[in-house]
């Protein structure tokens, strides 16, 4: 599981160190689980000082959440770029490809969600991130969901105001994490035509 | 947490003693989470010889899955009942208003299944029994809309046929548990405007 990395850690920027361990405490999380997944390990994966993870990020839970923010903001903003850049008529049908995707291209990702969510039920110490990130995770969505109303008002006469905006990225927030978990558990499911479903049900709510 | 049982181990019948020991491990899971119960605790809740507790049911993975299909079977045979009973252009409304208000009612079952969730994805003695339980609870839900959309082809001239109940019911799945998971997480969120934004989202696709 571990790579290789020619960096040198007398020269490599603050910046640079925090980044690989993110990227080590991801691939080891998602692969172990957050109870059977030790600093030693992250540290090793990381080829970076036990003393200096600890250093950063304090613990697992730190990790964790640091993690999920780190790859929840790099995916905003492809998701951001994407549908300003795309014809107005497409943007709907772009955006959830675009997610439906992710869940083979990012499959961790989601089992460190399913990690931070399972804790966060118990642990109250990583409660309130966890609820932070699920928080934003709706606004996020809900602006994606903004400029793609405004796109589908201008070639389909979408009403703009046809719905809340944040209760709307509630419910796609759900969906999106929901369908990735029954399509990791069992690799015959059938996500396409999940997507395909919920782009009808979209249009239906929104072009009405 | 722990109540007090009048019933003697003697006289008790084999039956009643594996319904105390799941609902007392449903409490203890539900509140500690899966890798900080351990069956000595499930024991002392259930009033119950950990040898009896290790004799019915192996291990806590497998008191885990018996828990959420007890309650699972309990809460859909009641489902099915109600949208059986009920006018026929009420049943979609009362089935969401039902889902919705087991959120406060029914807090652990949701706690539970994150804790199946998570582990499902990086435990693979466990996954096969939580890739079934999602199997059937989308059977569940699909048989449930199956009935609803019988009544509404009945009143509001909706096509049986305008969708895949399999896959209307992933969809469905995916919502009831991560709006849960949204509300638990943050009491101010507001779960009946999202659960109103679902049943126009619902009519949207159906009635088409």
């Amino acid at each position: 599981m571990s790579k290789q990395y020619t960096t040198d850690p007398q020269t490599e920027e603050p910046q640079e160190t925090r980044a690989r361990i993110i990227a080590a405490a991801s691939r080891v999380l998602a692969t172990k689980g957050y109870d059977a997944t030790t600093l030693r390990e992250i540290s090793r994966e990381a080829q970076a000082a036990p003393g200096l993870v600890h250093y950063y990020f304090g613990g697992k839970d730190q990790l964790l959440v640091e993690a999920l923010q780190a790859a929840g903001q790099q995916f905003h903003q492809r998701m951001q770029h994407l549908v300003r850049q795309i014809p107005d008529e497409q943007s709907l049908d772009a955006f959830l490809t675009q997610i439906s995707e992710r869940v083979e291209q990012d499959e961790n990702i989601y089992r460190l969600r399913y990690e931070s969510f399972s804790l966060g039920l118990h642990n109250a110490l990583i409660a309130p991130a966890v609820s932070e990130r699920l928080a934003r995770r709706r606004e996020e969505i809900g602006s994606v969901m903004g400029t793609i109303l405004e796109k589908l008002a201008r070639t389909e006469g979408v009403e703009r105001s046809a719905v809340d905006l944040t209760i709307l990225a509630a419910l796609l927030l759900a969906l999106f994490d929901g369908l990735a978990l029954q399509k990791i558990m069992d690799a015959s499911f059938d996500l396409e035509a999940a997507y395909s479903v919920l782009a009808r049900m979209l249009r239906g709510l929104l072009v009405s």
